[in-house]
């Protein structure tokens, strides 16, 4: 983002779902417009047609896996650049119109990656409930207040914007699930390195796999550029055909992934930079910093040191 | 499949859905009896608890790419093994009551996925109409049959049964797209080697990343074992942790990928067997077969020559 | 060497070298027959005729590396496998007839790697004496000796032998320096593993350099099996044609080492095995032990159990 | 070798043997002075010492295999660079005082490597006769003329010098039989890339073996850089500590190239730079050229784009 930082923002709706919740955690955004969109690929368009400056959209969760859509609309279309990582605790709650006793419950409405999230909870407590999948977790809390559900499983902020009682919080099954989110904008220079970084990527492979894959983590493994995240996306063209997202510890800037990035450039058929920005660390009760040195031998300045060495051989000085 | 063959099999309904015609493909399921599931769980499921003998779920889909409920529900609980795949191609129409003119659609029910498969043929045929997401194709039809909505994307089965008339057909934006279904059973001996078959399994590695998927690639290539697949799915422990599915080129039966199989035992953190089964080639018009010759120096007959070279010498001679 | 222990030992001559140092080490030999050969090729010609049990034979040297023309002898002609290692500190004397003063030394004799290893002391302290090459320590001392050089670099066995006064001792550069040497048979069943054993290998890799080299290494690398030495030697061909001498750590007979040594029977054009045997470990002021355990996943037992698992898979019981 | 080309050339003496044939292939060397040394070292120390321009040494031999002390004293000491090999055909002789017959022949003097590739020769004309090791194929050429032996093995140019009659010529068991030699100097700019060039590099790697010798072929592999050749020598310290002397294929002026020199440099222990220069191809009857184009990615060019893609990735512009 050259120059001025961003100020339209929009994310991922609709109003008080957890893509909300995770953009309120970005300073700059508390100041500027804040639109809900319809779908990713909606948030997406607007930022690359100029009539936003960032968005905020799902890229996993530590339960559902990754959100391919996200992925997908990243891969395609004019470039955008991830500047951000946002990573929130996902909590869910079971909410009912007030004054509806737990065992009167007959039907529960949930996003099916809600319930799939609290299906242990809903086991245990409402194993007579028949539970019905709608599309969104707002959806559910609006069928729950209007009646249509007897109750509805979804984020404590859907549960007050609709006026529900809470009569169960923190019932998904893994206490500790996250959803991280990306801060997406048009290409401009990337944030500064923190020494914590992460650089995402799409990569495109020739078909021969194995070779082709390992060699994608070869180029890494010689720079010591760790790999923090691989998925593999179908390009559509024909089965077995896929782009891998990776996300690599390290930043742009940094000469070894430079390095890597320029290997990655030459033996893959395609890649595609999705930016650099600081990680997010996260744990238990919420983010943490744990900078991480640089292997022996490939910190900056060893490559500085390499590199002095290799002009003073090309230069006749071998010593 | 030890002894008798499957006779009551389960498929992921509701009927009319591309799993039914998927099941429909195989031989023995034509003459047993054919239930359908009202969720991938539900149908594996009734295998576990021994009430199917066999169930037909999806795996992946050529432009929506991994079913992820099929993998976490086969990477958990009592074991399942994968005897058959099916490959399908996954054709879309639009469907509206009789007499409905293309003109006066306002609203298209569809499956999200199926709506993103056919971004193309809607911008350019409908591009005032609004998409409503609804929950499955055959949801889609039924709503349009009630005239809930003005026209529904939906399966050519799907529009005959719900009496739509199609309005336009092959309306995915990829002509070629395909599901790959499998035939799921309880563990017993697997389908006999074809000379082209596919292996699959679940990995878990440890933390530290790059080593760890670089070390499982090495333990397949180097026994020249291919890799035609690799998906990542969250274990649910943490963001971060992954399990990953592979597909390999090859049969548990073969010398070499047993050998890798070992490998990979041995340095992961846990392996699961999901079956080794007949490859489905499918190319263009229909199904192809194209065998797969072992590399040089990986057959099973050099094999056999290195394992007989091994033993003569620790017999004492080295010839 | 099946049955009875050998008696009759031939030995790289002439007697009073290192060589016989070297086998009065080994037990047998004390009780049994010893002779020495002129030259390697004849001490290992007269092991394949069956005139000989076993021959002590230099494998290498600390400071003037392989002997080469082991290296030859053990790759070509018939078989004959290592089934002992010594390893024998290496020391230098200046010797002269009774009564020569330092300083009236003017010629001294010394085998050309005697006098490599002794460069420096000859330059502190004999500066202005020609050095003559001879071609071997006992010629050097007999030499001598008979008054035709001034002095000789030689064993202290050898200024003994030959009556001369040692003028100085231990005056070799490194006075650690060690020279390895082996006890070679006619194939038989290898001595039994010990814990800490070595295997050493004659591998002919395919003419592609980096790439077939790369793959013996990963086909040990893959099985843990660590390489203490490697040495090429020109096979004769033409130039870059080599074949490669590696000592490995561990037994033909442990369950890794085996699955390696197939692995390099496939990918390799030939490879021969020169035997199994207990390392002969030596540091500062002897030899020592120092058992090496398997890593993680590559014991016997994890082969065990990963072999199992296998057997489970293949019978229909992935569990 | 900078500004002006050298005038004094120093080769392995003495007069007449193969190195000085080699030199006289150099065609600054016909219009210098050619001074024989009696050492490899001695010919190295005059081009250290400033007393001679360039030296011509023997690096290795088809049969024989590496010249160690040439590599140990390349290695050791001030930095000296290759700036030039030759390979030279090496055909011996059988030399005898004119009128000798060949029947009546007891004794044969020659060098031991020499005797070594005439073996099977001697095995087949002179079964009976005993072969006397000596220092230098003209030590054994100066014996025959003496008459302390019957005949000589020794290269044509040493039958002529010491007018012996040649009995048999081109008596080597490999015809092909070829030395390769190395014009070396101080350092200077190396000279300019032919696009079918050598780079010599002595590398010192840490102690764990596989791992280390893996990272160094590595390092080189990604880079797409082959081996042409690679020799261990011991560093002297303790038995198991190598130097490995590696020929790679390319010119530290090629990007790739630099690339690898740069990574080695820090993953090794140790690297000395021995010179990149122009390689001598040799193919049956003489010299030949077969240029060798980068492989797919690696190119200058390859390199050249992806390094432009990198600065415009970390200015901004992700296209």
């Amino acid at each position: 983002m050259p120059g001025t930082p961003p100020t339209r923002f929009v994310y991922l709706g609709p109003e008080g779902t957890f893509a909300e919740q995770a953009l309120r955690t970005v300073s700059a955004a508390d100041r500027g417009s804040r639109t809900p969109a319809r779908s990713v690929g909606e948030a997406l368009e607007s930022v690359r047609a100029g009539e936003a400056d960032a968005a905020l959209v799902p890229l996993e969760n530590s339960i559902g896996g990754a959100v391919g859509v996200t992925l997908d609309e990243l891969a395609e279309g004019a470039p955008l650049v991830i500047t951000r990582e946002v990573i929130l605790p996902v909590e869910f709650v079971l909410g009912a119109r007030p004054g509806t006793p737990l065992g009167s419950i007959r039907t529960v409405a949930a996003h099916p990656q809600a319930s799939t999230q609290c299906r242990g909870w809903l086991r245990d407590w409402l194993p007579e409930a028949v539970v019905v999948d709608v599309l969104s977790n707002g959806a559910a809390a609006s069928g729950a207040a209007t009646g249509e559900y007897d109750a509805a499983i979804c984020a404590p902020v859907g549960a007050t914007r609709h006026r529900l009682e809470v009569l169960a919080d923190k019932i998904a099954d893994h206490a500790d699930a996250v959803t991280r989110f990306a801060l997406v904008s048009r290409p401009g220079p990337p944030p500064p390195p923190t020494g914590d970084d992460v650089t995402s990527l799409a990569v495109y492979i020739a078909h021969d796999r194995v070779g082709a894959l390992l060699s994608v983590l070869m180029e890494l493994a010689v720079r010591g550029v760790n790999l923090t995240r691989i998925e593999s996306r179908p390009t559509g063209e024909a089965l077995g055909r896929y782009v891998f997202f990776l996300d690599c510890t390290g930043h742009v800037a940094d000469v070894r992934l430079g390095e890597a990035l320029q290997g990655l450039r030459r033996v893959c058929a395609d890649v595609r930079f999705l930016g650099s920005y600081p990680r997010h660390r996260w744990l238990e009760g919420g983010p943490v910093d744990r900078p991480v040195p640089a292997p022996a031998g490939l910190s900056d300045t060893d490559y500085a040191d390499a590199a002095a060495w290799l002009a003073r051989l090309r230069a006749g000085d071998p010593t």
